[in-house]
C-alpha cells in the first residue's frame, strides 16, 4: 500500500535523531583514497566500491558490484513500490586527486569538522551529497519498512576520469536500468540559503598535448638559436587559443553555439549574484572572461577553454639554461548544449599541429568528453523537486545552469532516454577539485530530508 | 733561470706516463655532487672546493680558500718565474643539476668509462677540462721543479649560478691577482680532430616570472570564463616575445647589437660545419631559428631567447579539470657584445607585465648577467695558444666565437683590465648541461699536453 505524508514525517523525526549517525558514516566514506585518475589508488577506488555496496545492501536494497575495464559500478535496487515511478540514483563514489597536499590546512583524507563544515576530498563531490540518499533510503526503509517509489542506484568510480565505462554498463543492462527520472546530487546551490535546481550544464572535452625538441636538454648557450625550443612553441600553441578580447580561436569553435535568449539572459541577471563577493572568495582582483557576456553567462552558458597543467624543462630552485627536450600540457573545454566534442577536438589537434615549426614532434591525447544541456524547467518532476526543496530548506530552489559537466546525465538521455533532476546540497565555494574540499553538516542534513521529501513527492506524479 | 724546451720534453714524457693517475684523478673528483645551483648540495660544494685545495697544494702551489656569501672560491699560486708573465688560470669546480636523473644511462656521480670517453656530470663542463691546467703545473713543478711563467689559479663554485661573488672577490684582491693573461677552458673543439681557440663569447641574463591568478586552484567547470588563468596568460607572455621569424619582440633588444661584418660572415661560413651531422646528432629532424642567419650565425653571433623550463597546474596522471593558482617559467637570454643586460631586463620585466589581465599577479625575479665580448684573435697571446695546441693536437687551431657564455672572461677585463684565452678541449656534443655529459680520455690527455706546452709558449712573451 502506498506511503502516506505521516509515514515522512516519521522518517523526518528519525532523521533528525540519527543526524551525528550520518556525519560519522560520512567520516567514514571519506577516509577512502578513492583517487580514479591515478592508478596507484586503484585498491582504495575498490574499497570505495564495497562500502558503498555494503551501504546499500544494510539499508535493504539488493545490490551487486559489475566490474568493468576501469572502476567498478556499485547497483542497488528496491522495487516494490508497485505502480510508483522508478526512480535512478546516480552518483560516484571516485574522488578528484588531492595534489597539491601542502596547501590542504588539515590532511585531504583525515575528515575535519570545523567552522559547520566537514572537510576532506571528496565531501561535496560527490561522497557526501551522494550520501544523503542512501542515508534517505535507508531510514525510510528502517522507519516505514518501504520506500514511496521503487529506486536504483547506480554509483560508479570513474566520474572524475570521464566515465568510460559507465556507457557501456547502461547499453549492456538497459532493461534492468529502465527508470522514469533520473536524480543526481553533484551540483552546487547557488548560494548559502539559496537552494536551486540545474536545469542545464556544460560538456567538457580535454585533450593532452606534448612537444617534443631535442632528443636530450641541451644548454641553451652552444645550441640557443639553432633548433626550436619545444617550451617556446608549446606556449605560442596555448597563446593561438584565444583572441585578446577572450574569444576561442579554434576553426569552427562557436559554429554549433545556439545563442542565449534575451528572456534567459534576463532571468540569469535576476538572479541575486554577487560578484564582488565571488572574485573576493576566489582571490582574485576582477573577473576575466570573453567580452560581451556577463560573469554567469561566461560561467553557465558559454564555452570555455583553460590549460589545467603545463610542464617543461627545469622547474628547480635556481636557474638552468638549457633548452628542454620535451613540453607538454593538459587542456579541457567546457562545452554548450549543440556543441560536438569529436569535431572540435578534430579541429584542434589540426589547429596546434599546423603551427609547430620544424623540429618538433607533436602529439595529442583526447581525454573524456561529453556535450552540454538543458532540461524544461516547468515538468512535473521539476516541480516535485521544487517541493521537496522548500520543504527541507524553508525556500524554494532557484532555477539555474551550472557550468560544471556530468557527463552521464547526457548518457541517460541517450541511452535510457529520462530527464535528470540535478539537485546540488553543496556550495560552488567549497573548493571542489581544489586544496580544502568541504561539504556543510547543515547541506548535508537538508540534502537528506530533502531526499525523503522527494521520495513522497515523487509518489504522487 | 729560465726553463728550456728540454724541460718541456721532460715534462711531455712524464705526462704520457702518468695519464691513468690523471684520469684516476678526475673520476674522484667527479664523484663529488657539487651542484651550486641546489642548496641541499651544499656540503658536497665545498667538498669540491677542497678537493681542488689539496690538489693544488700538493703540486707546490701556495694555497687559500676563500669564503664567500656563497660557495667558497679557491687560490693557488706560484710566482717564482722572476720576468715571466704572469697567467691567471679561470676554472670552476661547481657543476649543473643532474636532472633528469632517469636519463642517464649511468648515475650522473658515478663516472663511467666506455667508448673512450669519462661519463658524469662535470667531466666537461668543467672539472676534466679544468684539471688540465692543474695536471700540467703538476707535472712541471715534480718533473722541473719550477714552472716557465708565474701561474695563480682562480677556481669557483658558483660558475652555473652566475658567478654573483666572483666580482666581489676580483675587486678585492686586484692586488693580488693582478696578471698579464687569463686562460680559461670552459668551451669545446670545433669538432672531433678540430682543436678551436674562442675569440667571442655570448653573455646572458636569466630571469624567473611567477604568475598567480585564485587563491587556489579551481574547478574549471564551475568557475571556468570568470577568471584569468595564470597557464593560459603566462602561456600569451612567452608567446610575445618573439613574431613569426623567430625575432626577439621585446622592445630595444636588438637596439645595441652590432652588424656582424661581411668578412666574418665568410669566416664563419667557411668553417668545415656540417650541420645536418649536427640536428642528427641533437635528433631533430630541422634546425630551427632567427630568419636571415644562418646556424652557426644564430649559435656565435646572434642574440637568443630561451625558456628553460615552465610549470603549472596539475602535472600528474589522466586528466584534473583545474584553472591553476600559480605558473612560472625560466627565461635566459643569450646576448652578443654591446648589448646591456639590465636596460633588457628592466624592458623586459615591463613587456611582460603590461600583459598581465585583471586578476593576474606577476612577479619577476631577475638572475645573474653579463655582456658578450671578442677578443683580437691576432694578438701574441693567441699566437702562443696557437703554438701550444698545435704541438699537442697536431694540427693548428681553427678560430671560433661561442654561444655559451663565461661570466667572468667579461669581469677579468673589467676589473684586472686583461684578456682571456679561451682553449676547449671537449667537444659541443659532449652533453652539456644535459644527461650523459661526458669528455673524451684523448681530449683529457691532449689538454694536458698542451697546458703545459703554453706555459712554455708563454714564458718567451
Amino acid at each position: 500500500m502506498p506511503t502516506t505524508l505521516a509515514d515522512f514525517q516519521r522518517v523526518e523525526e528519525y532523521l533528525h535523531a540519527h543526524q551525528q549517525d550520518f556525519i560519522e558514516k560520512l567520516k567514514t566514506f571519506l577516509r577512502i583514497e578513492s583517487v580514479s585518475a591515478d592508478s596507484k589508488f586503484i585498491p582504495e577506488v575498490k574499497r570505495a566500491a564495497e562500502f558503498v555496496e555494503q551501504e546499500l545492501a544494510s539499508a535493504g536494497l539488493e545490490t551487486t558490484i559489475y566490474e568493468t575495464a576501469g572502476h567498478p559500478i556499485v547497483y542497488g535496487s528496491w522495487l516494490k513500490a508497485e505502480g510508483a515511478p522508478t526512480v535512478m540514483v546516480y552518483g560516484h563514489y571516485d574522488v578528484q586527486p588531492a595534489d597539491p597536499y601542502h596547501l590542504w590546512k588539515t590532511p585531504p583524507f583525515e575528515p575535519d569538522i570545523r567552522d559547520g563544515h566537514i572537510y576532506a576530498r571528496g565531501a561535496t563531490d560527490d561522497k557526501g551529497q551522494m550520501l544523503t540518499h542512501v542515508n534517505s533510503a535507508a531510514s525510510w526503509l528502517k522507519v516505514v519498512g518501504e520506500l514511496p517509489v521503487n529506486v536504483k542506484f547506480v554509483i560508479e568510480g570513474e566520474e572524475e576520469v570521464g566515465s568510460d565505462n559507465l556507457e557501456k554498463f547502461l547499453n549492456e543492462h538497459q532493461e534492468m536500468l529502465k527508470s522514469d527520472i533520473a536524480v543526481v546530487s553533484d551540483t552546487s546551490q547557488f548560494a548559502p540559503g539559496v537552494p536551486a535546481i540545474t536545469y542545464g550544464l556544460r560538456g567538457i572535452t580535454a585533450c593532452e598535448i606534448k612537444l617534443t625538441g631535442p632528443a636530450q636538454d641541451l644548454h641553451s648557450g652552444l645550441f640557443g638559436g639553432s633548433v626550436a625550443n619545444p617550451v617556446n612553441v608549446l606556449a605560442k600553441l596555448i597563446a593561438s587559443l584565444h583572441d585578446a578580447d577572450g574569444h576561442v580561436q579554434i576553426p569552427g569553435f562557436y559554429e554549433d553555439v545556439l545563442p542565449l535568449s534575451e528572456e534567459e539572459r534576463t532571468q540569469l541577471g535576476d538572479l541575486p549574484f554577487d560578484e564582488a563577493a565571488l572574485f573576493d572568495a576566489l582571490g582574485v582582483s576582477a573577473g576575466y572572461g570573453e567580452s560581451g557576456f556577463s560573469t554567469l553567462e561566461r560561467r553557465w552558458a558559454r564555452p570555455t577553454c583553460d590549460v589545467n597543467g603545463i610542464w617543461g624543462g627545469y622547474q628547480g630552485e635556481g636557474p638552468k639554461t638549457i633548452i628542454p627536450s620535451e613540453a607538454g600540457a593538459k587542456i579541457s573545454f567546457r562545452l554548450v548544449p549543440n556543441q560536438n566534442a569529436e569535431k572540435i577536438n578534430a579541429s584542434l589537434k589540426t589547429f596546434l599541429q599546423n603551427q609547430c615549426p620544424p623540429g618538433i614532434k607533436f602529439s595529442y591525447q583526447q581525454f573524456h568528453g561529453c556535450g552540454g544541456l538543458v532540461f524544461d524547467p516547468n515538468s512535473g518532476w521539476m516541480k516535485s523537486a521544487s517541493a521537496a526543496i522548500e520543504h527541507a530548506f524553508g525556500v524554494a530552489p532557484v532555477f539555474i545552469r551550472e557550468g560544471g559537466s556530468i557527463p552521464v546525465v547526457s548518457t541517460f538521455k541517450e541511452v535510457l532516454g529520462i530527464d535528470t533532476l540535478l539537485l546540488g546540497w553543496g556550495q560552488t565555494t567549497d573548493n571542489l577539485h581544489s586544496p580544502n574540499e568541504r561539504f556543510s553538516l547543515e547541506g548535508y542534513r537538508q540534502g537528506t530530508l530533502a531526499s525523503a521529501r522527494l521520495w513522497h513527492e515523487l509518489a504522487s506524479l
